[in-house]
């Protein structure tokens, strides 16, 4: 009677903690959310902080306890995660999963093995969960709106990223027999990033055509830049169009069948013939 | 009685001088707002002035004659709108309040104090004066349509900027990881900043990626920051087409069959005939 | 009656003259046309070839010739444009006649004054006469449909620049106050140039910000700028989808007023209340 | 009898194998389609690694052997297709068919011309060949769309290029007269250059203004490119709009009241409320 009692509190409490960590909808797991966003900011911060040499001389000691402790709150998050899923292996191989571990194992691994230090800034990766956190915000709407109108746009976002790919591949084996290696086009590949770094309007400098013919193609290639950027712009706002006219056809309820995706002078339903009021 | 006059007298002086300096109705009032837009873009000039070595050696003598000319000027205005305004604090501490101020303080403070004389150019603050003053123009219809088709799209773009965020903070921590302090990434921080430059596609050239990975990586953010310059472009032409239907159809409603997308010269209702009002 | 027969042919040569330099109907006129921007192009290589120091070094007396020849060339049809105008002054001091001046003023200049060469440069401002020539060509309703679309966008555009300008007058003078003389901020002009690179997202890297707080606000900038850059954007778009859809519109024509600019759902004129077919 | 025959099989080989290189249809045709794009992606890689030195130091055997395998296969195909194809000088003289001559004529001729080796990465012109192969993907519709929007709007995109070209070109000499060669703008080739690396808002930086006037002037510049950048998308935008408009639209019409703007999956008509077919 005693041990059903304690499996049943047992089963409640992991319950409870699953609500706590992995919903939101009771208080305690608000709390828990806003608790988290709030650490895993301090840990970039420490990570940032630790990053820039003055500060880092001067506080060391104080930002390394400040990691441990995160680490540690890490680690327990991490444990009571595992333990109240049902299906651990499946969270652990998931993307928030395996983020969450990279999040720890390298302060563990720096104990024992001799890697940099500095490996531990893999952690800012972590900030990928504000993502999940915010999806219960009322700007998650919003957020939906716009992945919403990306991802219809996906196919032809990707058949225009292909162009760009071989048009950067083309150009970038052409400036290399151009230029050569004397004005800074070293390899191919090199010459690639150059053209990449040209065609999207980036332009650094780091490498830039000194032949007069080099400079009359990167002209053509700047020109071009300049003239297909319009053609993402165009993709994305003529979706993003298209989800805000729908949004705004919503109005309208057909009495009969209840559709409500109407064009904004329909007069009659188009799926059940009905009239609208 | 005659101290009643008087006081009367200063009543309606304070109204006076109040409808002159505050409000825009009035040929005086119209008068003062010039006069005040030309001070302001004198003061700035000849800040700009000062600053150039070459003409600051040759008439300092001259351009700070001038310079306190426009300080006395800009203090006695000052001291006026506190004196006529009914609510002084408020006023003090409202947002054009503390720029008025600010743009007097540092010359008065720069005679006691051994502050800088550089820090009179926060004055140029003060040009944000001309947004208040043009309110009343024939361009600010135009000003209020781009400004609220930006309110209406905030939602949007803050969701936008919140992405952008996590992601420079992301690609920066990794770009330090993987050029280190050597190629000139020296910290985090400085790594954000060079993933902005990277991303918005201004490419300074004073941080670039030397590693092989480092270029590769740039590569994919360059491509990601020229694909995805199309969202907020996409988002405010949305807002902007929405507010000129809007500024089209939204005025007439036929009284017959309640249509309300009428184009803007229409006598008749374009789907039942009938006469609009 | 010479004399008369001799003026009516001196009036109906001056005549002949005029439909040919100024008009593009007859034959000769469109041969005009074609040979003038074929010598305002050639002109234009010449300056170009001669300010090449190496094909300068061995050519330069045929250049010179070259020079000369289309500099008599120009002369002559200046005169020409001079003698069969109604009202020769009116063209003079009109925008294309001062252009046609500059572009032989300088050569007969340099014979007596010592006023270099280079200046002879400015003969390709005579390119903008290609406008007026390519106006009669196929190509010049759609450099209409863009003008247009441009010019009423006029008001929202400047609104936008106004604010544009004020924006890198403050941001500049800011930044000369951070970053200083030191670090290439060497005066406000100098600070509201790098303002202006920044923003438009251009990013020489000839000045750049180098302390934490520069790069900092450097970075608000650049986010900044690569956000606004979608309001001209969405500004255009929009008074493109305005003009195209105008054209699409015009297909039905009202039977009783001869309307032609229907909505795109009309079931009747707005104009006159008559069924459309 | 058997030359008949032994003619018959040859000529139905010759369809055979004209099926699978030329067409997709059959099982074979598509495993050739992969076979080839995947010796095309090889054949760059290739050629990439052997431009990198530190790769070609090591490895050049192994890549020479590979490069020369890639050549003999590419060279059995261009036969195959000559052979094959019924008119072979058509073949021969088309875009696909010179580009897949230069991809093997390189290997072949180095061998009895001192030309130099680095020829050979004109073989990365045949990665135009994946524009054919993926013809045949689901993705080709997508492609289909945008190609089929810049084309319509290929007039305005050449009016507003063309405005660009004039530009840059007065922009660039006047450039070159008031900075000079001692500021890098060394000739008008040079200045135009510099314009189209400004306008377009690349900024290397190799070039940059050093004078006030100069620096003035490229402020303008950059102010006209950011503003002027809308001109292109703004044109596509209205293109890929319409597009998308007549992709929804344009399939159904009414037979009651012959209205043709119906939804996608409208079963009755908007307008009239009858059922559409």
């Amino acid at each position: 009677m005693r041990l059903e009692n304690d499996l049943d509190y047992k089963m409640s409490l992991a319950k409870k903690i699953y609500e706590i960590i992995f919903e939101a909808d009771t208080k305690a797991g608000k709390i828990f959310d806003i608790g988290l966003l709030l650490i895993i900011i301090s840990s970039i911060i420490i990570i940032m902080l630790e990053s820039v040499d003055y500060i880092n001389n001067r506080y060391s000691y104080y930002l390394l306890i400040l990691e441990w402790i995160i680490t540690i709150l890490f680690s327990i998050e991490y444990f009571l995660r595992i333990i109240v899923v049902k299906k651990p292996l499946r969270y652990i191989f998931s993307f928030y999963g395996i983020i969450d571990l990279l999040a720890i194992l390298p302060s563990y691994l720096s104990l024992f093995l001799p890697i940099g230090h500095s490996i531990i800034v893999i952690r800012s990766l972590r900030l990928l969960r504000v993502f999940r956190i915010l999806r219960l915000t009322k700007y998650s709407k919003e957020a939906e709106l716009i992945s919403k109108a990306l991802l219809r746009s996906k196919a032809k976002i990707l058949v225009f990223l292909f162009a760009i790919i071989t048009l950067v591949i083309i150009l970038g084996t052409m400036m290399f027999l151009i230029e050569g290696k004397q004005n800074g086009f070293t390899n191919i590949p090199k010459s690639i990033y150059w053209a990449i770094v040209t065609l999207t309007t980036v332009g650094y400098g780091d490498i830039s055509p000194v032949t007069p013919l080099g400079q009359f193609i990167s002209s053509l290639v700047m020109i071009i830049g300049y003239a297909i950027i319009a053609v993402p712009t165009g993709i994305i706002s003529v979706e993003f169009s298209r989800s805000s006219k729908s949004e705004l056809n919503n109005t309208q309820v057909c009495p009969n069948c209840m559709n409500d995706m109407h064009n904004e002078h329909a007069i009659y339903c188009h799926r059940c013939g009905n009239l609208l009021n």
